[in-house]
């Protein structure tokens, strides 16, 4: 018997940043099951989109959640050492844990211990399927459509635009699949490969495995969760193994209004978006050729709409491109210009 | 007591392939240890570069051989069928056994059984140290000048250019140190990780903890061995995660004279020289741009060193840069081109 989720979101000490808590963001605005509480002992006491902040697992309980999801991406995948204490807490009081930090908590012999004694399961969303190899060449035998998000930074909007796409496709009839390729992802879709935790040899062909399960899926359309950026100096690998592998026809380009530096490594530029827009043309497969169809602004940091538009509207002139932020805006202007591009 | 590394070499099947057989080649070349014979039951009889063909263990224990060590690399880097017999019966004839392969035979319960059992060490030259996470900044702190191979393909003589122009500059007295990424890299030098195998999102931290490793090697010049290629379907993640962790001041560009076609993946074409000096270039991080110094011209497959010579000038005259074919005609010519860039 499989018993209701209801999820406590652990956000402890980031649940207030949009980039280390992105997890926790998206599980809220996309997943499927409710989410009951949020911890993060900084802000106990506050709400966080209607939901209740609480300081502690023991004040979280009378929300009555039944999972504990690790909301927060540590960079390096790794818990720092006071969440092991949350985690045993948790468990403890009966939840199970769901994480998608490349440091899996089913492997952790103390964690397993503790949750086999309170018969509670934990699940590693990151943790690869088994048999993963390198590509086939399957994937360019896809009868679909494949958009892939890519982006000018990690954590600046690719999920979140992916998703986007592909709700709006689904309102207006068509066959749309997103396809998770992060913890997030999966969080939200419930499938999916988190292909950052992959053996690096074989990322290209967890992409194809995802695109060619995105079709089968029913998928004639297939939004693809980019992943890092071409000009990221830690995860750059991932997102060209990403784009090799899933093989788009169209990409469309995600960027942070205002954003000048890769977040988090001072010193490192992010290039001009004409420049992203021809890079990502250049480095796509010469067998399956890609253009950007279309940017994807993230204007959340511009407080009025007259700013945002102002942003969308110079990034369009830029790059002459048709622009906008889906989320602000919705996403049909975009949708529109990916199909007259397919 | 470590007892005499007499090498046998396994290469049942692709002993006669310079692409699936390129680990064997790279030992016999530039390994420290003697071979004192190459298994391949097809070229039983023959000799390889002066060392007897056999076609069975038995047959190569004549030659007192002390550790069996796998000579082929294979797509996707698990063993064909056959292999697992032909590793028993090397384990049980008292050889320890190194493979450079994804599977892992330390990892492998009837093997790792039989070699306790036999007293014989089993030992995998791509597993991964414990502890990588992404980079920290240090390989922009390394007080050396990088230099990385980089290519149109993979198989094509990277590791082999790294180690030639690495040869000639100790021979000039230069504090130079070649910097192994693969398998047989690793075989060869007897240190260094296989990013191949590492986990996708560690790859440039992969790379960065080599560069810093071969500066306190001594290194005032490394010559870092690539990996895959910017173009391959396959293979081009790892590519792009080498070449952002590794963080080289400049590249040498490998080529196999004629190709147009990615090696095993029919229908990838090749783009021009000039496209590859660029692509590179444009794609080397924001933060140290790098250049292509000079091309390294593989002319294996022309027979008269007139045809090689015509290649190497046209290759010159397409790109504008110095190039050579440092294994036929010595790397002076290159180490000088990559020096002037430095």
């Amino acid at each position: 018997m499989t018993r209701e989720r209801r999820l406590l979101i652990l956000g402890e000490g980031f649940s207030h940043d949009a980039h280390y808590g992105k997890t926790m963001r998206g599980i809220i605005r996309y997943g499927p099951d409710p989410v009951v509480a949020i911890l993060d002992s900084a802000r106990a006491g506050e709400m966080h989109d209607s939901i209740p902040v609480v300081g502690s697992v023991s004040d979280a309980l009378r929300f009555e959640p039944t999972v504990a999801v690790v909301g927060v991406a540590t960079q390096g995948g790794r818990f720092p050492p006071a969440w092991r204490e949350l985690l045993k807490s948790c468990i403890a009081a009966g939840l199970d844990v769901e994480s998608g930090l490349h440091e899996f908590v089913s492997e952790d012999p103390e964690l397993t211990e503790l949750a086999r004694s309170h018969g509670v399961e934990l699940r590693d969303l990151r943790r690869p399927p088994a048999g993963l190899s390198v590509p086939t060449g399957a994937n360019l035998e896809v009868d679909a459509r494949i958009v892939l998000t890519v982006g000018s930074d990690c954590a600046i909007g690719k999920k979140t635009v992916a998703v986007e796409l592909d709700l709006e496709a689904r309102r207006r009839g068509l066959e749309s699949v997103f396809v998770p390729t992060g913890q997030t992802g999966i969080a939200i879709a419930g499938w999916g490969i988190a292909v950052d935790a992959v053996v690096a040899d074989f990322l290209a062909g967890a992409a194809e495995q995802l695109v060619v399960e995105g079709a089968e899926r029913g998928g004639k359309l297939l939004f693809v969760e980019g992943q890092g950026s071409l000009v990221h100096p830690l995860y750059s690998g991932v997102t060209l193994g990403l784009v090799h592998g899933s093989v788009p026809h169209v990409f469309v380009l995600c960027h942070r209004a205002g954003a000048t530096e890769i977040e988090g490594s001072p010193g490192h530029p992010i290039p001009p978006l004409r420049e992203l827009v021809e890079l990502h043309e250049r480095i796509s497969l010469p067998r399956r050729k890609a253009t950007v169809a279309c940017l994807a602004l993230n204007t959340a940091d511009l407080e009025s709409d007259d700013d945002a538009h102002a942003a969308i509207e110079s990034a369009a002139a830029e790059t002459g491109l048709p622009a906008d932020d889906p989320v602000r805006f919705g996403s049909g202007y975009l949708l529109d210009a990916v199909l007259a591009r397919l």
